[in-house]
């Protein structure tokens, strides 16, 4: 099956992490593909960002060929993911939605930490329309540099053992979820760092991703996702 | 005062339709400005069609000189109003979110009548994502003519009245609210038809709009509505 | 237009106080006029001193001549709100549901801060009853001295800056309402010393009552505020 | 013990016939005495009725002597009953929230028929107010003719029977309130009619407020239920 | 009238303890019997203690004869109680949903404190599962010594209090739940350290048993509770 | 990889059955293993079922050597699946669990139908136990024959397609859960005869069970999932 990595923003070192990350958890015979969104802006820094990626990835999605057998959208954000489940008929699997849907049977709690101050809010309001918010125990932040700043790791990988520390006392999380395409690669040196069940929403995606072409289901068209009423290319 | 009434659509005559109904809404010295989002989609009948008039509708509303005191978003959706919220220093009101606030005070739940049963969907979200899901009884729909088609007023009419009495008896709703621009002309002749309180919303976000200009109250700056992190070019 | 002020307590100066605000935040054209609950407790701050504040706040509502075009109900509490919309034909506003119902479209989540602790329950109640739980971050309070005590400006000014504070970082609150008409008078100084949007509820009220009287909307007469069944002299 | 069964309205036979339910209800060794709220309404049926009661109510109960060591307010309502719990220093039990308590334990969702259709927003508000909405299916009503005038037995044992099927097949209760001190006497001939579990108030009531006398516990004196923070003549 | 305490656990002197503390809540004329569940484990302090004490105390209740008029779980957990209520003809009361049940007419918001920090996440549930999440402030703990080894008295209290003041301070509870049959011994002498109400729970359950058995109310046997569809010897 | 199907009761054939459609729905490399709960009831039809199948299905679950790499509950229903988290040291999932897991990014809203109108509150209480509340529209029933009993599966198709016809209608949902093991076999059939996504949950629980064994991620063993606290053999 080939899978398609959405990076919804503009940055393609971005889309090349991604999809190191998606190709260490997908299957030996899943093929993954990287998709710039290169008309989206550099980072989901906003809800001002968000609906600025949401146009070009949703005219960009529906123009790939051929078309992949999955979707997912890899950036723990919203950007229009209802309306790329609209417009394609393969699965498409939001990261974030994958790892609060996979977080459910695993623990009693789950505490997001996203990657600037300003992202909470947001966060907040994405936990909600996804559906998970019965579970949610809070969104917290690190402070990520600015995108081109390489964070400094081990300050980075210190604030987040804090930050877990803090959710574990304040809001009786028992599991993490880490809010954000670029702190994924800290997944890895964060569990050694903490006993907590620590989840890395894009390789949550890819499985599910996997898990949905595997079983031939897809978002259901004849609700909620139902092809937009018009010609596609009405709405341009 | 200086409203701009920002329809989220192309469609210029539904722009007319609404700046008449928000004159009429207005008060005397308020000056009531009509503006057309003409790179957006023709109607917004979808997620699809919401995150296409996102963009152009961000781009477009920050580029208006002389800026306006204040803008009304004449639509029942979502389009990036949070992003358009964080992107303008001026009070900002969809109408979705105005006709619900307003609600709140004068009935025991209300009830939304959409304009296609595949907005139900679409607009159950709306009603979380604004936060008034406490008093929401549900959400109908009748089924509007396809654009550019006059809806036959009468057969119109009775379909609205048909679901009012239908909410009455079966959600206990006691309360209308016209859930699209196109359904704000009927809102006159179906209160001729129904003891109900029907909120047409433009006129309930022209207040509101009023209201806080007057007051010099805008969307909370330094919280959820601060401006994007990045200057606004960068974001294309 | 003709505003009714409405004091629910006894004391008059609170009464005088509230008309200059009102006035105030009132159009130009609207007339302001105070009243004051004059069987009625001196300050509503319990209970017990809300239900004895109802009954004569009932009788005496409607017994005013001529009848007012709109009434505002001019205390953070409900000393029988709904009896008041049953009552009356004219539109009738709390001021605290005012304020979180123009605080919904501002903010992300609100804090209310009250005059004594001891009116936290009451006032977390009186949320839910107006139907805003779902945006309200929590509720918290100042001590305010005695009636006919003045308040030491600094003193309350420096203890409500803390209290913002504390509420920004416990709660991640984006916006305060002021939870009492004896704080009113502090918005404006307590606007200076932070940047957080600040409701003041009279004002919220005044408009809102302003905005369904030019409407011409009034609380559902046919639903949840009929009027009561028997004629009004049989109750008493 | 002593008990006070508090009926908030003024209609001495609806005093009467709850005494005898409430003596039917107690233990042989609990003392039941009547009292009627003279000075209110002759029913309480609306929010205007409510607040009309609640005054004369405290004063009156204030003024009991002696002190009973617990009171029941023998009424589906609310007219002020956390009002009478910061004034007095023994259990009070609302007859609504008593059954409701009870009905926890001992059904999957509970569903309330109230008196009149006028009712159902009334007590929709007033579950939520006693903190029971999670278990509540829904308040339902049937017509119970003016005071006075007999029901007709037959005709209204029908009706009921008629209320409680509808919910059994709508919302899936599995037990019924009856909601209001005139339904009280049709308990028992209802449950001939009906395999459910049907729930009289004020025999819950009694029993509840036996309970904590038995148990020496009280609403809690040191947070919600405080004393009010002046002296009681302070308040009239 | 005859109520059986059944201890859900294996531990003798815990069954002891319970009865005498059940003989000083109950009716003079109630008899009270112990039953101790020999083949469960010797604690429940898990949801696998949980549910390996479920099946041997389902099959002894089943088995006593003669039969009681009302049975209390005495632990405050789970294991099985629906399915006792199922098995069962007369009213079956576990303490945790009786303490919670008898604590919504007396607070604004109660607190849990359970045996164990372990608990905390398994007493949440069962918060949720018995229906009364809307009015629980928090479960929090103390750490009691293991089963056999006695609970040094002052020190235990010392804690207890010190959680009672963190509740009162950090969620705004005013009422405290001992949420475990080994606290509740500590009830009274912490009543004596704080002015907050205390619920023992125990106490709670044989009240509102001996309320049931004398109302002839059960638990609804033609909806949730209704008896297993197959004769009880085919299950085992 | 090696999957434990553990059928919850005693009734091979289900097993069987089981093995059948896990066989079908796991990756070739599975390696796919059926389990009986032979000390446990024939069918989990009630709680009292539940809790006969719990302690059996722990020991037996524990004793299964060589341990398998992850475990499939194969019953839509709980019989302690916390505790089977607890106990074991590899990812566990209830096929309930992962079809509503699965459903979130898939639907609006989705349905559960299940085997017997008697089953309807307890799978109610199951969404809210695994935390789905927020998008079940509700839970209906077929009515499947008795356990030996072949279903006529003409009849039964129609009655799930009319079930599935009258939900959509009735509460919006979009999506279809299967909610007994006893219904997968109808699956694929009733997709045939409806244009609704139906999800099958017992493959949902083998893909989802086979990503966290690929992941390596477990539930969390030092939050709500830790090992009970004392040996495992003390609890019998």
């Amino acid at each position: 099956m080939r899978l398609l990595i959405a990076n919804p923003n503009a940055t393609a070192p971005v889309t090349a992490a991604c999809v190191l990350l998606a190709r260490a958890a997908a299957s030996p015979s899943t093929e993954v593909v990287g998709w710039t969104n290169q008309q989206g802006p550099p980072l989901v820094d906003s809800w001002y960002a968000d609906y600025f990626a949401g146009r070009p990835l949703l005219r960009g999605l529906r123009a790939v060929v051929p078309s992949p057998d999955g979707v997912v959208l890899a950036g723990f954000g919203n950007y229009g993911t209802a309306a790329v489940k609209e417009a394609l008929d393969v699965p498409v699997i939001a990261m974030a939605e994958a790892a609060m849907a996979m977080a459910m049977p695993l623990c009693h709690r789950f505490a997001i930490i996203t990657t600037a101050p300003r992202m909470i809010a947001y966060t907040e309001e994405l936990v909600s329309a996804f559906g998970f918010r019965e579970r949610c125990a809070g969104v917290t932040a690190v402070t990520m540099p600015p995108l081109g700043v390489a964070a400094r790791e081990d300050a980075l990988l210190i604030e987040l053992a804090t930050e877990v520390e803090r959710v574990r006392v304040l809001s009786r999380a028992d599991l993490i979820i880490l809010g954000g395409s670029r702190l994924s690669p800290f997944a890895e040196p964060l569990r050694k760092l903490t006993s907590f069940t620590v989840l890395e929403p894009l390789a949550c995606a890819v499985q599910m991703a996997e898990s949905l072409v595997r079983l031939g289901i897809v978002q259901t068209k004849t609700g909620k996702y139902a092809p937009p009423p018009q010609p596609f290319e009405s709405y341009e």
